[in-house]
């Protein structure tokens, strides 16, 4: 059977986290607190008086250009492609310089996921599709199909969803439907 | 009853069209043929070896910016948006440098539309909500809601859809629920 997948971005098919580590090591000249990330946010884990510096990372120009891919995700992205509609679905929409550099990094390396298929939005309950891939329980929570939480540090202690650890499990869960 | 609305904005909220008269009396020296419009899309009223560059014109940087408001717009949709849900439904998908110029122009006209309920994407079957409002008949083809056809010169002919010719005719759909 043929399902439409909605499948988020950011650390998900684009390693955003890495932009986190080389901005913070480029500002304060010393390397990202990775260790006491698991459950929580990249904001969260540095001293408090460079929280808003780096809450900001994603409001500026450059952040979410040329990031490096998630493991797999291209090759597996562009198999269930064939067989299944594949969405990008990124909450782009907090973040107004993120819209052009999403666009032309999805061109770069998802040229297959066609525009028609791309949506940039906020609160993901708009979203209908069969699945939804996300690192986010919160757009996971108002999704009417079935979820699949991506692993990724802040998510680590998350119970609530079925979780997926790589893409090649996420291949191996679509063949075996 | 609190009802999702989902709301196109190229020629239902902002008057793209208003652009394209512009931007063709600016590149050819005389009026846009106004009178060709209904049934039409722009570039198919205009002479053939202009039709080209007008099917550019949204492609261009600048066409969405600035775009006249749709009359009583703001107003009416200021109010449907204390009772109901209301997102934006953008197709902007389609032209890579709408997303900055629309997401400004939401700010300027629409800034009691949260981030969180503003959609760019492309093919609208992606979306979840009870009424669909929108100038495209092949929106609402896929929509699972019920749709509202916003009147518009090139769907003058079309039967299909329940059809509104200003947002008063919405208010008082929406009155009436």
């Amino acid at each position: 059977m043929k399902y439409r997948i909605a499948v988020d971005m950011d650390e998900v098919v684009a390693d955003s986290l890495s932009r986190y580590l080389l901005w913070y090591e480029r500002d304060f000249e010393e390397k990202f607190p990775i260790d006491l990330l698991p459950g929580k946010k990249p904001f969260e884990v540095v001293p408090p008086e460079r929280a808003e510096i780096v809450k900001k990372y994603p409001h500026q120009i450059g952040f979410f250009e040329d990031l490096p891919l998630i493991e797999d995700s291209q090759e597996i992205l562009a198999e269930l492609a064939q067989k299944h509609e594949v969405f990008f679905t990124s909450a782009a929409m907090e973040f107004k310089y993120s819209f052009l550099e999403k666009y032309h990094w999805i061109e770069a390396h998802f040229p297959f996921i066609h525009w028609k298929n791309r949506v940039f939005c906020g609160d993901k309950s708009i979203i209908r599709a069969d699945y939804m891939i996300d690192d986010n329980g919160f757009n996971l929570d108002t999704f009417q199909g079935e979820g699949l939480l991506f692993t990724a540090p802040h998510n680590l202690h998350m119970q609530k969803y079925r979780r997926v650890n790589s893409w090649k499990e996420i291949k191996e869960i679509f063949e075996a439907l």
